[in-house]
């Protein structure tokens, strides 16, 4: 591991992901990526008797999933990195519960498993573990309960508010000969220009992908066009234009034609009434860890920036008047082909 | 870094603490360590309008002071690892939101702080960061707020319940010629021996605090007494005496002569009325950065096992009837002096 320029840290052995899963609710089970999930299930209650369990029993699939793709036995993962939105973060705890598998707990909000992804890339790069995983995930309604109204009481959400997604993402990272790199990452600096709106997480976290993906750029001397995508995790219709403006104006990078966002993707916006997109922790892992991967895998797109963006407010600081901090962590994803070819 | 066994990683450049602090309140300001600590302030608002914000404050004074010990500016840190017991872990996010560093979130409940030194020590031993910061924190009164009664109730807390420390605790890892080392790391499992009872930490910790003592000292091929401390975060008096009886009788290791606990360290257990001892992530922060790292420098103790133990329960979790996952990290701190004396 070495660093480029300030903040970008580059992974040298060229760790890879070696295989990943999502497992989704109903809602993402009728989106545009419905083809892509690994594990749908028709009930947003995953057979469970609470919310809470229902989001840890959608990480135990996730997870399960993609260890069984790389024929992996969970007893030889070394470490799982993992995060999720509950207080204390109880569906990853109660997701790994049964695996018996060294495990750092995250905190990032949203950008959780872009910070999985650099830190499970880390480990493996500095040979503190031959397997790691990284996983994060989000379930609507255990969400809207905490950090919004009860379901039952049926607030309606202003169109500034994205849809937190249900559902989990794994991926296993480990050494092998080809395949989807991390090749380098950026671990991102609190961002906060005043916003104190918790129904416009876009608006609050666009400042923050920005200057991520501006340090990368300047560290890596590298331009937009150099990558086939630069993704965000969640910033959804409204943070995503707050995004393409940012970067012009205050950074004078033009990102517009490569742009895409997970929070846009995972949803019919119309069709489906989300409003600004989707959000959640699990929005990006459950996106990155099929749709994207699979583009990756097919060579379709070679080379991806994707930076996964954190609203780190909780409800008790909305009320206690305080503006929403930010944050966005960032991988470079990037499938070589095979050399020999 | 390398691994030993099948979950101890060795630090082979030999990271070290470059600095530490620890900024707390009043209760702790009167405790046995009163005299070690860098900052105490007399009334636990630290002059803040709410307790969430006090403990934000503890947070940034504690890495201030620590930084300014160590002669380092903040802008040149590369990366910090921080984490709380607050929901969405905001005491961290708002004590570092001014401090412009890359900052990587856990959550380890009261584990935390010795995850963030292992997470520390691993980025600096793999070159992804020439000087890291580790630090975690807690508050009195928004832990029991948060947890368990408005503090106005005056609830009666129970004889097994802990009292947690209002505290931060900063340590700033790099590389110098001597000084204290985190010479190894371990990464805990989830252990969970059935314990549901919120006010009773300790029993519920204790077997997660032993699994990892154990996998460490299997790893290592080592024996307790090898050790001139073997200290765990905050099991308090009731978790310390079954630790010592489940080293014995599940694992034949005899602690009970170099067994030490920040939670009973830290406070008059009598004078203070503070039942089973301290609690939450400020207290082996508090603890560990300040009289151990003391003692570590005037080479009083030469190797620590440091066991940072966490409960990862949520006020939910507990509610729905769950039982409490535990969790233990450890690192291994060692001051080998100066060999060439």
């Amino acid at each position: 591991m070495y660093r480029i320029g300030r903040y970008t840290v580059a992974f040298e052995s060229n760790p890879k992901i070696l295989s990943s899963a999502a497992s989704v609710g109903k809602s993402e089970g009728e989106g545009p990526l419905a083809q892509e999930y690994d594990y749908i299930n028709k009930n947003d209650g995953i057979g469970c008797g609470t919310w809470e369990h229902a989001e840890a029993a959608l990480v135990k699939h996730a997870v399960q999933l993609a260890l069984d793709k790389a024929k992996i036995n969970p007893q030889t993962v070394d470490i799982v990195f993992a995060g999720d939105l509950l207080n204390q973060c109880t569906a990853s705890t109660f997701g790994f519960r049964d695996f018996q598998i060294p495990l750092a707990g995250l905190f990032g909000a949203c950008s959780t498993f872009a910070l999985a992804l650099y830190m499970a890339a880390a480990s493996v790069d500095a040979c503190s573990a031959e397997i790691a995983i990284a996983e994060a995930s989000s379930h609507f309604c255990s969400a809207e309960k905490q950090f919004r109204f009860p379901l039952e009481y049926g607030g309606q959400r202003t169109l500034t508010a994205q849809r937190t997604v249900t559902g989990a993402g794994a991926a296993v990272i480990g050494k092998k000969e080809t395949g989807v790199i991390i090749k380098k990452g950026i671990i991102g600096r609190i961002t906060d220009y005043g916003i104190k709106d918790m129904s416009n997480m876009g608006a609050a976290m666009a400042p923050a992908a920005a200057a991520t993906i501006n340090a990368f750029l300047k560290d890596t001397d590298s331009n937009p066009t150099d990558y086939d995508m630069i993704l965000t995790g969640d910033l959804g219709f409204i943070g995503s234009d707050l995004l393409i403006e940012l970067m012009r104006e205050e950074y004078s990078y033009d990102i517009s034609q490569v742009h895409a966002d997970c929070g846009k993707m995972i949803f019919y916006r119309k069709k489906q009434d989300v409003h600004a997109g989707g959000s959640g922790c699990g929005c990006s892992a459950a996106v990155v860890c099929t749709k994207i991967m699979h583009m990756l895998e097919q060579r379709k797109i070679k080379k991806v920036l994707f930076a996964g963006t954190g609203a780190l407010m909780s409800p008790l600081t909305t009320c206690q008047g305080d503006s929403i901090p930010c944050i966005a962590h960032a991988v470079l994803l990037e499938n070589e082909g095979d050399k020999n070819e």
